[in-house]
């Protein structure tokens, strides 16, 4: 216990549970970080595939990324409008459940929870991406760094949340404010330079093109591209932890976090074409993120270089942070409804839901293993399950208006059904154009883990059904069991359970197996010891069966006699008695047989309804 | 099953088991081929020692294998007498036990413990040698191949050792009749070349003298030698396994074995020295073992090569299979005795001692990982056990003479005092010259495997003290226990298990867990359902407690109660009733707390002889 204090905190009582309301500028940090720190990787995602073609694909980076910003004001609008419509957090899951109904609920559970997890992994990958581009030397620890992080999430996650918020400010303003300042640096030195700043470092130089562009293309790398969308729902999910007025400091805040990304990723995309700045082979030697170029060329490679470099690794390790406050909370939210194990609702030591915070951590640590802490390999599986839970979302919504039709219904469901309509044709230019790279593995999950839910659901509806009790208590035919006990020998043991038995029932049957290896039969003694006494005082003497076992089995013929019993005692049950000898140390079981753990899990196992097990403990040494 | 029966044959009934009794000349291959394969490592072993000495060590093998001869021959005798003392069965463990007392016992069996083991790994590792000098490409699956001879030992050896006989006899009798053939026509061929025959396939060239003859590594050569003599224990140990006249023929057995054993030793001592053949390095590349070459020196590299390199790994391996045979029932034989756990007298589905089996395969495997497979490296570990146990069965031998004073029992201890001491002087110089190749090995663990064996005996003691009842059954205060429930909300399951505690006794406590996490009270429906149907049928009504829980534990608070209620009612049993649900399928569990396990656990470990846990299963779908 003492371990478990020190790494993960004390215990907490229910009682100690607060809530922490924030105020519109405190928000940023804590709902805009997933968002923003996407500016991050979304550029060089969308980089990476235009490297084939040369000059011109650094050309196309500005076009593109236009079109991304349009999508994002879309989006942008249409949550704008979740905000005022659920002011108790409208996550996707909610929002289409309610609207949409269950089979959509669970389309959007799905997606979301392989979204958090890729925002866990992305997150982790490209922060250590960043650290490889400063320090090249790190490159062949990707996955162990990758790792090491993870670890450190998931021990300040056991701990709790409560003091997160203050950790999250400093990187998140230093992260806006040195890709701030390398922005209007950098176009200030565009503009003075008629376009044609001259780079401090150059970046590397770009390759020939090695192919020509298509429409094909285009759409892969937009694909890529909206990877820097994700994360925009945040604010929407968390509605609630606004000061008042609740829902004008939300959208304060998304307003804010929209519009930083949209500078970021403007300021980005301009600064690549003029500096001439590609992305550069990722996994391979000589890597350099386009964030690290970037910084370098506009401002070289000093202590605002590290300080850079530093605030990019903080934020997307914080970014993944966000995964582990938010996947929790979805699978508590899904495990409510029957469609997960219960043990996703049941809170923790320190009220956390740890339960969801292992199988986020299980399957983020998978995930990087499996594609070796590479950013660009996670990329593809990424934008699927964020946009399909923002299209359920979008969806929802209109909906959600068309039942309410408050004032100024119809134009709000327009807002929601553009929003829709747009992520919705994304989700499905994504899917296809990603589908060999790795989308197919999101398409194959997501059916996958809806199936696993309804399955779970029958169980526990079944379950329910089984269980469930209108009745009062029946008082009808109670009647002492018939005691069954397996004797080996005549011990303190069996007087022990014999006295037992003796106390509970008048029916008592003592079954004794004989291997024919030499054991000698019982009966003389048992007479003497049992069966003489009983008789003397008057009370009733319980049967002793000698079962021959010619294969030397014990406990087949034991199993074999109960359930004869329990057939041949329609409605009666069978309590079988089990001595067992409890050892003081764990090692001395080693040096007994286990038949008794044997024989109660045979007979839960083969047993039923009428047969039931009581442990008799004999404890050595009397302790 | 299926799988299990086609592997390891059907289970046999425990009236299936028979004797089997064999001849003098059937005797050889069963209890000979232990000893008579030694040939095969015990000279080579010396050889690989005088690799330094260059030529001068091949000259030096005939003197030493002279020495090791002598102590044979002494040992013989001394053998001969044994089998006439215990006709029934007379291994070192025994003899020692019943004559010098159970500390000597214990020696003996640690000794034979180690010997058995090192007989199988050696067994394999020289077979695998023999394999590797006809087809040196194998060299690098050493230790591949080794492994899947143990498991090919282990599946024929848990199917039973019903056929093995015949087995043996083959490869027995082809391993003498080829080294025989080699030995005469090495012996025609040098001493119609007066001494100085020419090879057919010339030997690798001796390397040049490195070192010089010193008495010290006489000493450590001779020990090595001395593998040579393990496995001729084996006739005494199975006198009972001959046909009538059961002594005579065990002797003629012993005799025609030692015979055979002398001219094998000494034929490939002289052959050595004549042809000029040495050891080569083991373990390293251009290993040839030096009964390889001495075939090709003779015969020449053709079909009779074959055979004689397939005949002696046939031979190793079989040897190593005595070791199966002798190790479960020595260790048995312990086990009866108390000193290892009563697993190794439980007799598997085969009529096999499936434990000993299993102990000695896991241990021989560990052995050959660690030694990667070479027998160099295994040899200073073995001949200490044997020679331990051979010392310490004769001087058993001195004392029973001494005890029985039969006819001429003067002359039989003075031919044991004479074998023991020759043996006993062996096993120091064994000891101090193979200390640091590894004989410290055997010397740690000796001590160890003593004291863990008398760990056990005085364990076993204990527990027969504490549960060994001499007296009739005790009819004083037998009254039905206290039964506490817990309950989580009124159910099926809870309605089953009050209905049994009802009928068992009139002390009942339900108690509820209520953690402040938003479940109601359940007193209204506790009230409702339960208290008044029983206040209306003029029944006990149970006490219902709540507990707080909160730290949200809940199986804490429950214990806890079970403990206060224990020491609140001196004298009285506490029953705790555990409702647990039970699921068609395994991963059905899954979706379920496993709080009632839990449960039973935590009160098995924190409970006592008060305490006793029953089981109410619920088989859901009602089956």
């Amino acid at each position: 216990m003492n371990v478990l204090n020190l790494l993960f905190g004390k215990p907490l009582a229910t009682s100690e549970e607060r809530g922490e309301q924030v105020g519109s500028l405190a928000g940023i940090p804590i709902f805009g970080l997933d968002a923003l720190s996407s500016a991050a990787y979304g550029p060089e995602a969308a980089l990476t595939l235009l490297i084939p073609l040369g000059l011109l694909g650094v050309d196309l980076i500005v076009p593109i990324t236009t079109a991304i910003l349009i999508l994002l004001v879309i989006v942008y609008f249409s949550y704008r409008q979740t905000i005022g419509a659920y002011p108790q957090g409208g996550g996707s899951y909610t929002v289409a459940t309610e609207n949409l109904g269950a089979g959509a609920g669970l389309l959007a559970a799905a997606a979301l929870m392989i979204d958090y997890i890729l925002t866990a992994a992305v997150g982790i990958s490209a922060g250590v991406g960043a650290l490889i581009s400063a320090v090249p030397s790190l490159q062949k620890h990707t996955l162990g760094l990758c790792l090491l992080i993870l670890i450190i999430l998931t021990i300040i996650n056991l701990r709790g949340v409560h003091d997160t918020g203050v950790a999250f400010m400093i990187p998140t303003y230093l992260f806006l404010g040195t890709l701030l300042i390398i922005i209007v640096v950098g176009i200030f030195k565009a503009l003075a330079s008629d376009g044609h700043p001259t780079p401090v470092i150059a970046p590397p130089r770009l390759p020939p093109a090695t192919a020509v562009v298509s429409l094909w293309l285009i759409l892969k790398v937009f694909s890529s591209g909206c990877t820097a969308m994700t994360g925009v729902e945040a604010v929407s999910n968390g509605v609630r932890a606004f000061r008042d007025p609740t829902v004008k400091n939300a959208r304060l805040t998304l307003s804010i976090i929209i519009a930083l990304l949209i500078i970021l990723l403007a300021g980005i995309a301009f600064l690549c074409r003029w500096y001439g700045i590609g992305a550069t082979d990722p996994g391979a030697a000589g890597y350099q993120s386009v964030l690290s170029q970037l910084t370098d060329a506009v401002m070289g490679h000093g202590t605002f270089y590290y300080v850079t470099i530093g605030s990019i690794l903080l934020v997307l390790s914080l970014s993944a942070n966000t995964a582990f406050a938010d996947f929790p909370r979805l699978t508590r939210s899904i495990a409510i409804n029957d469609y997960l194990p219960h043990v996703f609702f049941v809170r923790g030591r320190r009220l956390l839901y740890s339960w969801g915070i292992a199988a986020l951590v299980t399957l983020t640590g998978l995930l990087l293993i499996l594609f070796g802490g590479v950013t660009d390999r996670l990329i593809p599986l990424y934008a699927i399950g964020a946009f399909l839970a923002f299209t359920l979302s979008q969806a929802g919504m209109v909906v959600h208006w068309f039942r309410n039709r408050a004032l100024g219904w119809r134009l709000r469901a327009a807002v929601n059904a553009i929003g829709a309509t747009a992520t919705g044709i994304t989700t499905l230019v994504v899917l296809v154009a990603k589908f060999v790279d790795g989308a197919w593995i999101t398409a194959l999950l997501v059916p996958s883990m809806i199936f696993l839910m309804v399955q779970v659901k029958r169980h526990y509806r079944s379950v329910d059904h089984d269980t469930t009790n209108p009745e009062p208590l029946s008082l009808h035919k109670i009647e002492p069991p018939l005691v069954v006990i397996p004797v080996d020998r005549w011990s303190r043991l069996s007087e022990k359970a014999l006295r037992f038995a003796l106390a509970i029932s008048n029916d008592i049957i003592a079954v004794h197996v004989e291997s024919g290896l030499g054991d000698q039969s019982i009966c003389d003694e048992w007479e003497q010891k049992v069966s003489e006494p009983l008789r003397r005082a008057g009370l009733p003497v319980p049967q002793l069966v000698d079962l021959k076992s010619p294969y030397r089995y014990v406990l087949g013929p034991v199993l074999d006699f109960v359930l004869e019993q329990e057939k041949a005692n329609p409605g009666r049950q069978i309590a079988v008695l089990v001595p067992e000898l409890v050892v003081t140390h764990w090692w001395e079981n080693l040096l007994h047989n286990q038949r008794a753990n044997l024989l109660k899990l045979l007979l839960l196992v083969k047993g039923n309804q009428r047969v039931l097990v009581i442990n008799i403990p004999w404890y050595l040494h009397g302790h």
